[in-house]
């Protein structure tokens, strides 16, 4: 067990490595700043920490790309909320957000984690993409490299529908944040070393499932309506990693460290009263993205 | 109690009538929106509604100043979260938020409620501030009015320092939103005719509060620093609002209408990774009045 989480530990470490090195490759003028930080656990003693790295440019006005391993002691309360009598909490994983400034270039999110409470071991983590222009070819293409990693497993299509049901604003109405992608959470088969194995190669699919579709758009001219549709949605991404994101809610509460955790948060946002792009405009016809689709069907 | 209902109701509209009326004297061309709209209770039986106000121009960037009388049924769940086994409710109230495009010019907000559950019965409400400039004057200008208003009643000290705890952002370190005001909930002295008169009383008093304020500095002019400062203070408010206001929580799990209750989210605003004002700035002055002090106490 011990060798399997230095194991997951070096998969997220690289894998930051690896995100990193690919928003140098399309803005190799952005900034990466960031912390090596440790942290103390419930009961105040030792408790791992995390590396925050922090990019921002031209191309990219924010990302986040952490990696953190905590362990210790967590509030019975909290143990309780995940299902477990132990308190005993080790858990390691990579999160990241990336927040372009063109509006035609989607955001997106990733997670990857290992978590170990009390005798209850599973893995977790998804990816999925919020855009803000109707390039349906772009959203096909994200689909498709995730088909295409989880078909093997025979979880593609459980795991889109969790993360369909996973990352929605239910205050508004059941909007989805974005276009969806996969999401899972307490997995656990049976057999740890296959679970990672899986988690290593589903994982190592990120890079293609994103940035080909930042390749294809990044240097597109926006529009100041585009611009303005973006800030709104990105007013409900905040919305959504404040109200409903457990994952959020799991580092706030697990004394985590704030400013690594509220980094998912866009730069720059927008809210109006019943906001609604105008009809006929692409962003209209965006709106009706934001929903279940079954996009390897989508016909282009 | 119907009679006592009718008159509180009475009293928040006309409420929102004069505040609206007071910005108009600032904004003339500012424009009032919003909607009169009807709820569902939780059963889908009919049960209430409410008049939202939104208030956008050129001094009040946007501003929202709703009220509502909402009764029904509502989720056990909720009422038992509230200390009641009783899941009829009625509640009636006024709550506004005032967003200055100004970053000299704080953000105000206030609210009065009367709520009623099953056979409890309860009045709360408060008012506070939220400055993004070192003007002492005016928070001690704010202060004074509250107090004025409360030690008739021998309030002033209990409810601002309950305002001084309940908007505090505990994940940055019980970081305050503002700087205080006054805050009360659950009260009821035993005696409900008295203790309308009393929230008759010191609602009056808010235009007094915060106006003279706006008098003062809506007009001076402010600058691209001061403006980047306040844009982060409102992603502040926002994370406040999102994670921790029990007045947003009780709205969007009463089945409240979403657009109203978030009209107290700011046009717009910012978030960056360890965001700090430059040392040696008001803004970085402005920083350490963000928790509880004394203002009548300030030598000015």
């Amino acid at each position: 067990m011990r060798r399997l989480k230095d194991d997951f530990h070096d998969l997220v470490i690289q894998l930051q490595e690896k995100i990193l090195g690919q928003l140098k490759v399309y803005d190799s003028e952005g900034k990466i700043t960031g912390d090596d930080w440790e942290r103390k656990d419930f009961k105040g003693n030792e408790g791992g920490g995390g590396i925050t790295r922090v990019f921002n440019g031209e191309v990219f006005e924010s990302a986040g790309v952490n990696t953190s391993l905590v362990h210790g002691e967590v509030d019975p309360k909290f143990a309780e909320k995940l299902g477990s009598e132990s308190t005993n909490l080790w858990a390691c994983g990579i999160s990241l957000i990336i927040h372009p400034k063109n509006s035609r270039v989607p955001t997106v999110h990733a997670n990857f984690r290992m978590i170990e409470l009390g005798d209850k071991c599973w893995f977790g983590g998804g990816a999925d993409l919020t855009p803000y222009f109707p390039y349906e070819e772009d959203f096909v293409h994200f689909h498709k490299v995730w088909e295409s990693a989880l078909v093997p497993y025979g979880l593609y299509e459980k795991f889109k529908d969790e993360c369909d049901k996973y990352f929605v604003n239910h205050h508004r109405g059941g909007e989805m944040r974005g276009i969806g992608g996969f999401f899972f959470d307490h997995f656990n088969t049976g057999d740890l070393r296959r679970d990672f194995d899986f988690v290593e190669d589903i994982s190592s699919k990120f890079i293609e499932s994103y940035f080909p579709i930042v390749e294809r758009r990044f240097k597109e001219p926006w529009t100041e309506e585009d611009e303005d549709f973006q800030l709104h949605r990105r007013g409900r991404y905040v919305e959504f990693n404040l109200l409903h994101d457990r994952g959020t809610a799991f580092g706030l509460q697990s004394n985590g460290r704030t400013e690594s955790i509220l980094v998912s948060l866009p730069a720059r946002c927008k809210f109006s009263y019943k906001y609604a792009p105008e009809k006929g405009t692409p962003h209209a016809k965006m709106m009706e993205y934001y929903k279940p689709i079954d996009w390897l069907s989508v016909e282009l």
